[in-house]
């Protein structure tokens, strides 16, 4: 992780080019404040990309002096970056597809920051939903006119070479029949596809693949876009996050691993297992090399174990065929096209798609948070769900953001309780992500950061 | 004035195709509001694009019967509209610059409600520029990287053939050396520079030449754009509309016209004449065929009687002679290029010039207003400007304007109390523009709706 | 006709920047031959464009100090401008339009001579259709998978401002319907047409509306084409000229003209009286003003007294509608459609229209040729026809062209001679077009150039 | 190497949708001549890219039942596929990227053999250096207006896997300086820094990324072009080949290959070391990974021994560091770009460099032709270079090409007959190739095609 000694004035690219003069002194105003500081540490996250290094603290500990600032020069506005990481320049020079995500992240964090947050009603129910429209709209990513072709791939950003290799076979084959791929940014399971689909796009002359990145303040820092990312969105939290991939989405794909991807999977379920959803056409395939068919089963397991078997019929699971897994991705897209089409839908934002406020509600990992989860196996499957995918999230946290890790030196692993049944379901679950070593960046030894207490 | 019979329903174009549920219930709950019945006499002004018809009042009661109505169906928004004017059809189908006319209505009524209207600091003057400055952005006319190119042409809405054929031979010229035309939209001297520009583009090979119409709610109906109009702009009031010329545009050509275009004059020379603005470039060029000197003359020595010589520093009289305006410019708007480039201000937005809130804060032409206006000569010149500015919008209301007309046929003329010396003056030059036929369209009798008072 | 002082270097535009060592040599080789004096010629014609002149010869004349040549410096080629007429030019710069159809002449002339010119099988008739063919390909011109949508409109260069309004009009109205003109270049109505059409497109914000150009060097100095041209091909002779109009165009619209425009109609009615042709849809419509009724009904009796009424089966007269023409033409090229897509036939080019060898065979107007042809009525009407088009072409030659004037300065009037019935409708024709200024510009004396004898 | 089992349907894609009639007849008229032959073959090289298989004749044998048949129907031309490759398609879906160069074989052939083969002229030494141009031009590869950036790579298509991927390390640099790749299609070496620059181009926004391949009739079947290749030219015979890469590409890396990469070198470096180019930059580096370190001493040794040491000044050795290869690149290309800008010499095409005719002369590999060269040490370094080049293109041919495995079966292998002391050098050069699994791809047994005499 080399810097660049000097400063390095940058010029925008995109949208952001257009500033009034009272936006920029709000901007500057902010000061040492908060939002400044969200927006330097999802900047530094952007141009740390390629480092391996999943450690959110350790990343901003390793740059405490870089810095970033908003100059309003000339004809415009430029950032002025100080002791920022080598790799995003190429002789000296910025790489374009990073200036743009650095545009991207201003945009992100000032629009959330001026016409939202403050917004007294931006936690009303109704207002959630809205909210990730618009902050989608105003990132341009929301396409008119253009038929269901987006794929999201969700899967661990720790996985060996095989499994890596994998994920871009499926992202070729994917692109190979035009479809395009939404990640959560970040290595592994996140840019094998994006990298499988470009080359295909590449070999079907489709000049204007997508390849969508939707992350959040959190978790950019452990998993910062890579460069191939051509529409980076930055959403203010997780849920926010999830909610933003099952709406614009329009099938999913999930690899293997580790606890980020079972909250995403709790998430997702969770919702589609609400009744109100139950005729919506959804495609999700589970998919990774034919060796990890016993992951695969672990992890079906866990699911029909927690959520039971309804859960199972929304999912399926391909083991070792990359095209299988295209074409049935293709063939569930054409279902979502007619299904939107028959209801007038939209086809670039699933409004109909019902989300409860348990899976809306921003979550913030406290011990006391955590330690409060019911993880009782009493209450309706789609609650459950929505415990379970609070409780791997505080994981997450503990495991790689910087707010975790911090409260986990302080006050000692988080703890969770629950029914015997449910936790000894998790346990096993939780001690197979150890031992595939699915929790940390190989080589990483890991503590685990939580305790189970039945 | 033919009427479509049916409805008929229209697909969005340009920006407007992504509102979210919200918004479109925000627009549907304005039912019978103020907003909604300022969008439908909006976009029935740019249907009723061509008539030959400057009576606003007279437009809204001919198509009294028109309705506009915003439908969420399918995949985004449609408007519905019920008894059209027929000419802005062709065989059935609405013209597409028409239809995106009618989207930029919709477009600028909803941001402006939305956004700005209820905002408590609306009226505080260091809000009013940053508004305009936002209202111009949502509308995307803020082009960066594009060195100065954009000339207002201001002028008659009622003017004779050889003027309108002289103000195409202008626009003709500019098109040649690659410039811009901006105008009020309307007919006359807002129309020949468009056709004149577009003409010359096409032969220059200029394929995205712009026809930039700003206009304001009341006045769009006596003046509708031409669908040549290719970015259209609906400022909320009128003292907007004319500091968004003189910030957005680089250059100022003024045509012969009557009581709307010396409003604009005074607008556009009180602000230069403010000391804080002395050294900005600003070319300014008042122009005509060479019959038009009388008119030239007079409106010279209005000028100067009033404002005093300084004032005539700031324009420059041509007669008979579109190649040396076209030239005049294009030196002018190289120098307002390299004062740019060295004080480090931006093109697209002239956030140096200083406007002050006399020339900002929105005037309402009621007879009280208007008989208090000080049209004495002991005032500081660019404070005269402002307040002549203000009789002679009143004038406009009383022309063509929809309030305008119901006021005067109410109470009578408005009253003009001032100083004999600019009194008469005045006197003169409105005698003047109703001898020349210049205060409404040829062939309707003119009943002044003014009357001086010494 | 002003002229610049000194030369002018003008770059390459279009797809005349790459030209090989071995070519750029051969060209230069030509020296003071033919193919450089054609070159020369059309290159001067197409920088007079906008001139009110159209004596071939005086053009000629007059720039009789113009030179051209072509440069191979640097990274490719130059054409260096010596003498050129100033109205080409904006402040020192040559007009973009005007600068590609330089390039477009230069195109065509090298294409000419030096891939087809010395083919021996030039004259073979299975070679004259597609030497056409590969002339307006490597011009460009041929579009595939574009539905039929070009509409070649025919006229007089010398019409009055009543009837160029009408063109105008006309084409205005085919433009809002999405069409694009084609005529010979020149004033009058092969002006009028595009101009209209290019402001209903910027209505219709079509920005890639085509106004293509077909021209032959002998007329291009009395009808150079006007900047608006966006494709400009240069035919090597008036009868491949007409069979481009004929398999390009999808419909036909003539307005008045004169003896050019007759040569015109006497080609497209005798191809089509051909029997072969007798299925093919080609919609013909004549039209002008209400006021041109008497001129149409002469040419109507005319046409009907000469192909008997067959011919009048092929073409419909409109007078004072341009909607209508507009309405009819597009039901006609909708007709076209269907027709060629039931066939399987091209959409860019009319391979099917039957054109026999009477009709390709250029014709050189020579004294003895004009009196060598047979004008009697004994004929089947499609070679009536055939010399009856001759005969008009050799009076054009003597009207306009260089080398008829000079031909009819030498050795007087041509000799016309034929069966007394058709010659006296010919005369009563010609009477009227001297009668009504259609033969040269106005204020032009006219001597005829021609002589009936039977 | 799977088959589909029926005919396809193929639309033309690129600038081959337009034929004239007569160019269609003569196309179908070939027949089962040998233009038809050599489409049929180089179309099925194109197809059956991707497959591990670099022995024409096996592909010709293998797929003897292809077929391939024009067709015109309907708007234009069409391909009919019989038994073509099944890994072409996707979902019964030929690939854009081959459809693409199923076109432009066609368009090259047709052009090769219509326009310039049956010229009487066509060997003559002025004339090849023209074909080679225009075949390029027509195939509109040479792009204007752009400065030097097109880096071509040779290197051998049976390379290890550290090979291939340092082949991509260096392409990725390549492309991140925003500089193009040609090479000659082909797995290994050609395939390697093509892929590399994609995701450089992607990551820097570069939309119109080139990937160029310039092959050949005889080796396009051992060396199919990978889809990513988005332009491809088919030369004649393997002399325009060399000529074309030397004249459009602007600099030269070397990877690591067999005969046919030895053969490049020679080409280059003779060219290089005739004293009329003395003064021309032109940057060549050889390059691979720190591993193949043996391998480039052992070149460098047999080149200095060979050519003397000045041919070793031409070209510079860079061992396991990619980014370093792309810099001197870009260095060595902004020399080009100087260079030719003060001579005023063209970018897009080396006009300027002297090729003789030793090395522009096509040689044909029969036993006499091999057995008869002089690789004798007496001549002028250039001179044993042409011949040099030409022994190890005839082992090329006996290795890999239809025609040359044909006549090793028949004769038996080649006889080089040389000086001691350059036999030697070379003995042990192909020897080495051989241990080295360099002369075919790896688990095929290499029989030697040739025999060392002195």
């Amino acid at each position: 992780m080399d810097k660049l000694p000097d400063s390095v004035t940058v010029y925008p690219l995109g949208s952001m080019d257009l500033l009034s003069q009272l936006e920029v002194a709000k901007l500057r105003d902010i000061g040492a404040g908060e939002v400044r500081e969200r927006f330097r540490r999802c900047a530094l996250a952007v141009l740390n990309t390629g480092s391996d290094f999943d450690d959110a603290r350790a990343v901003y500990e390793h740059f405490a002096d870089f810095d970033i600032e908003l100059l309003q020069v000339e004809r415009g506005i430029r950032l002025r970056l100080v002791n920022a990481p080598a790799q995003a320049f190429v002789d000296g020079e910025l790489i374009r597809g990073i200036r743009e995500h650095l545009f991207a992240v201003l945009r992100d964090v000032i629009y959330y920051s001026t016409e939202m947050e403050q917004r007294a009603e931006a936690d009303a129910p109704a207002r959630i939903t809205d909210m990730v429209f618009q902050l989608l709209r105003n990132a341009r990513v929301l396409h008119t006119r253009v038929e269901p072709d987006v794929v999201v791939c969700w899967g661990g950003h720790s996985i060996d070479r095989e499994e890596y290799d994998y994920s871009k076979a499926v992202g070729y084959h994917l692109g190979l029949r035009g479809l395009n791929v939404c990640t959560g940014c970040g290595p592994g399971a996140m840019k094998g596809p994006m990298k499988g689909a470009a080359v295909a796009h590449g070999k079907q002359r489709i000049k204007d693949g997508r390849y969508i990145g939707i992350s959040e303040p959190g978790i950019i820092a452990a998993e910062p876009p890579n460069p191939l990312v051509n529409e980076l969105v930055i959403m203010p939290d997780i849920e926010k996050r999830l909610e933003a991939f099952v709406r614009f989405g329009h099938g999913i794909v999930v690899f293997p691993g580790g606890v980020g991807t079972t909250e995403e999977l709790f998430f997702v379920l969770g919702v589609l297992l609400n009744p109100a959803n139950g005729d919506l056409p959804f495609p999700v395939v589970l998919t990774g090399p034919a060796e990890a068919a016993p992951y695969f089963e672990q992890v079906d397991a866990f699911l029909r174990g927690t959520l039971g078997a309804a859960a199972a019929q929304r999912y399926q699971v391909v083991l070792g065929d990359p095209e299988k897994v295209a074409r049935l991705m293709r063939e569930g897209l054409r279902e979502v096209r007619n299904f939107r089409r028959d209801q007038g839908d939209a086809w670039y934002f699933n409004w109909r798609l019902r989300i409860e406020h348990e899976f809306q509600q921003p979550f913030e990992p406290t011990h006391e948070a955590m330690a409060a989860l019911d993880l009782g196996g009493a209450q309706p499957p789609h609650l459950l769900a929505a415990n379970l995918r609070r409780a791997f999230s505080g994981i997450v946290a503990g495991n790689v953001k910087d707010d975790g890790i911090r409260r986990i030196e302080a006050h000692g692993p988080f703890e969770l309780r629950g029914e015997r049944q449910v936790m000894q379901q998790l346990d096993r679950l939780l001690e197979a992500f150890v031992t595939q070593q699915r929790m940390r960046l190989p080589g990483v030894e890991y503590h685990p950061c939580y305790r189970l207490v039945t």
